[in-house]
């Protein structure tokens, strides 16, 4: 992959004071566009060889480009905010909004390449993270990202002599320091690791453009036409949403489906309902100041028909907790911040931190219940959801959270007779509105959509529990239970 | 303060079994009006001694009422995000939005207080923690919060009993630990401290109210009966803006101003310019890179007419900075999550790190300029904001922050001219619309805003800087030096 960049590529000054400026105003008028009309983010990734350029361009980039709308971001050593978290989520508290520019200078491919070069990881995890990207890079781009990846490429000669040159130079030499020479030892290593991640990555959505690093001039100017034709081609030839690339799910065609065989009918008694109450709030007290807990995190998200009892359930878990190490997300209409992000942004930012506990009332399953019933989105991004979730879910579960998804499941009687009940009562008015009537007549609609997300997301590292809830004392018991057994199972693995 | 909290205070069980089904109703209540029709934020205030049920107290407020509005924050160790900026930003990253409730488990108080204590502050210094701290709630009241503050008092003795019965159960013997037993000893200072620093931050609108934590069933009907009265309260009288409280700004009766004391015939020819830029371009780069910089930040912030040149002059400083380490926060309306906060936090959440630099074009005296111009905002609020404004940049010199306030001007004449201009070159022509045509029949106004503006905030910690700035090459010199001398200087008092 590399063979082009290495033909000792130079343009001369003549050429390039040329062609500059026009590219420059290119440049700026394709940032209003994107700005003013277009209205997706810009992702730009800065990876290579050291002494090839890298900083450079970032600075070049934002002196050529209107620099408001253009963030670089240097992604060195973690935040203590940050290792707490799964590793990606440094880089989605970063990613720009729509009609913004964001350098990722160090990203998502860095650790992957350097863990495997200096043989902490196997070939095996590398494919793994590369597999992680592609589907990653595959989500941003179906969310309507524009990403654009530069590699920039010097041979070895070539960096030996970068590196002699800048530490010959008493402006530069700061630059070099001991870490670069012993890094220069790997570098068949790190071009064979590289070239096999580029390789792998490199995608029709986004490509990977290895650009020759010696000369500066050739560089720059080189970055500069490849970014304004992506954007231009982007601002001008506007993304198609795929509408026909989806096969259709079909239903059990005997209409037998998961929630057929549950038991509806499970009831706890008042008085056995208080003590078990009592034993396993007590347990999941107990579990949450353990001393293994300070090293994992719990996510619990509920979702369930209107009325199943949701809320009541959250606070009987909330009632075992301390108040200052929960937090419930009530998920609702998302906010303009959110909006120009894509659509999992606005769950990633209430990741907890490990020892704490973040409860999900309703959650990225939106996405494929009320988005896929009330046609909010297209089937192609309701389709593509299923994996995009479960990808999600495997990176909270590989960081040490215990994620645990309950569905509430009432049947449609026991439905009618809450909201009734719900009219009448005065502190539960607000309960209750026009909007849970139009939802109970798609009740077919929204049984579909629940079996197809089971079937697609109860997986075996974040699998579903189905809770039979007509009764709300047997729902909170089986919420409580399994809640403390998944903490246990997770705490005897440490 | 403290007498009426150590007389006993007790209520029987059957009492508050009886007040309490309805005090939850009616607090439910309260917490719904807050969020579908108020949008104001409450903030609530948990201090006082250990072992007064201050944790018990967090997590009753979370049972008793929708937990989903309602957010609990353990204010612990700051993590390294935090220690990094001034001491103020962890709290107004917590700040609760419009319409939900806020429960600060520590707060400003905490440190103030417990340096005082252990000997660590003087008298003088807790005095002025306590001025800042009623500054700083006045103005989240001015800005609409509801603020209620709890004060959990026990004598002596009673902390000592409280104590000792919890080390004696085993279920919560982990809660005592040998630190507990290390500030009883500091019991008398501790009450000496915190009744000083009550009675000083014992406002009219946020008054302590300060409950004897012995008896759990009388504090907390004492907690949820006060806070349902200051929350019926403020629903149902919504507060007036003051609309007579303030007094008429005088402009020079000569009408002689700051502005007309400026040379705007200033000039820098093109050879002088390009030597000077190198010069100070190599300076301000050198000086980011000091090791004493990374332990200092930079702001720098950017007013001016329009078409002053304020984007010329930000690229002139970004092109001697390492676009890893800055960002550059374009002013404009504020998004939907930042209307629901108080007018500062949407700089609050911007202000860097150590070793970083903001450029704000446009800044907070948005407030005290186009918001009081356009009157987008009451007489009485930009008013107010002179003092916040200084308030929060003292906040922010007094942690290591270079704060360097630039106001461009030009003259009519001038901008006339660069209107026209802009008008007809290609890639300029999204600076200028309607809106800067419109805003130049109101020059007169804006010139009265400006000079209010730096007869009130140019103060020895942060002053303004005013550039002349007809000639653009004089103008970036003077920005250039000026930014290299503030920070030259604050590292030589390291």
């Amino acid at each position: 992959m590399f063979e082009s960049a290495e033909l000792g590529h130079k343009i001369d000054k003549a050429t390039y004071d040329a062609e500059v400026p026009g590219l420059r105003e290119d440049l700026l008028n394709a940032q209003f566009d994107l700005a003013q009309k277009a209205k997706f983010p810009v992702i730009i990734l800065i990876g290579g060889v050291d002494g090839a350029g890298k900083g450079e361009t970032v600075n070049l980039l934002n002196a050529w480009m209107d620099p408001r709308y253009i963030v670089a971001h240097a992604m060195g050593e973690r935040s203590d905010e940050e290792r707490e978290r799964p590793p990606m989520w440094r880089f989605w508290r970063a990613l720009p909004p729509k009609g913004k520019i964001g350098v990722f200078f160090g990203s998502w491919y860095t650790a992957p390449i350097v863990q495997r070069v200096l043989g902490k990881t196997k070939a095996s995890e590398l494919n793994q993270n590369i597999d992680e990207i592609n589907r990653f890079e595959k989500m941003l781009t179906n969310e309507g990202a524009l990403i654009i990846k530069f590699w920039f490429h010097l041979s070895k000669e070539a960096q030996r002599k970068r590196l002699k040159s800048l530490e010959k130079d008493p402006k530069t030499r700061w630059r070099v320091t001991d870490l670069d020479w012993e890094r220069f030892k790997l570098y068949d290593k790190f071009r064979k690791v590289s070239e096999h991640a580029l390789r792998a990555t490199s995608t029709a959505e986004a490509p990977w453009m290895v650009v020759e690093g010696a000369d500066a001039r050739y560089r720059s100017l080189t970055v500069g036409k490849v970014l304004l034709q992506a954007m231009r081609k982007r601002l001008d030839h506007p993304v198609q949403a795929a509408t026909t690339a989806t096969a259709p799910l079909q239903a059990p065609i005997d209409s037998l489906n998961v929630f057929d065989k549950l038991n509806m009918a499970q009831k706890v008694a008042k008085k056995k309902f208080d003590s078990e109450l009592e034993k396993y709030q007590g347990k999941l007290n107990l579990l949450t100041r353990d001393e293994r807990f300070r090293s994992m995190s719990v996510i619990a998200l509920f979702e369930g028909s209107d009325a199943a009892g949701k809320g009541g359930a959250i606070r009987r878990i909330t009632g075992a907790l301390d108040a200052r190490h929960y937090r419930i997300i009530p998920v609702a209409a998302p906010t303009e911040e959110e909006r120009a992000q894509p659509y999992l942004w606005r769950f990633w930012r209430h990741i907890p931190r490990t020892g704490r506990v973040t409860i999900f009332d309703r959650s990225w399953y939106g996405r494929v219940l009320v988005e896929r019933v009330e046609k909010f989105c297209s089937e192609a991004d309701w389709m593509r959801a299923y994996s995009e979730l479960n990808d999600f879910e495997e990176q909270l579960v590989k960081s040490n959270t215990v994620l645990v998804k309950f569905w509430l499941t009432i049947t449609k009687e026991e439905q009618l007779l809450r909201f009734k009940e719900r009219e009448k009562t005065g502190f539960k008015r607000f309960k209750i509105t026009e909007e849970d009537w139009r939802n109970r007549k798609k009740w077919n609609g929204y049984e579909a959509a629940v079996c197809d997300m089971v079937d697609r997301t109860s997986t075996e590292i974040a699998p579903w529990t189905l809770v039979e809830a007509n009764d709300k004392n047997f729902a909170r018991i089986k919420i409580l239970k399994t809640l403390c057994q998944q903490i246990e199972s997770a705490m005897k693995k440490k």
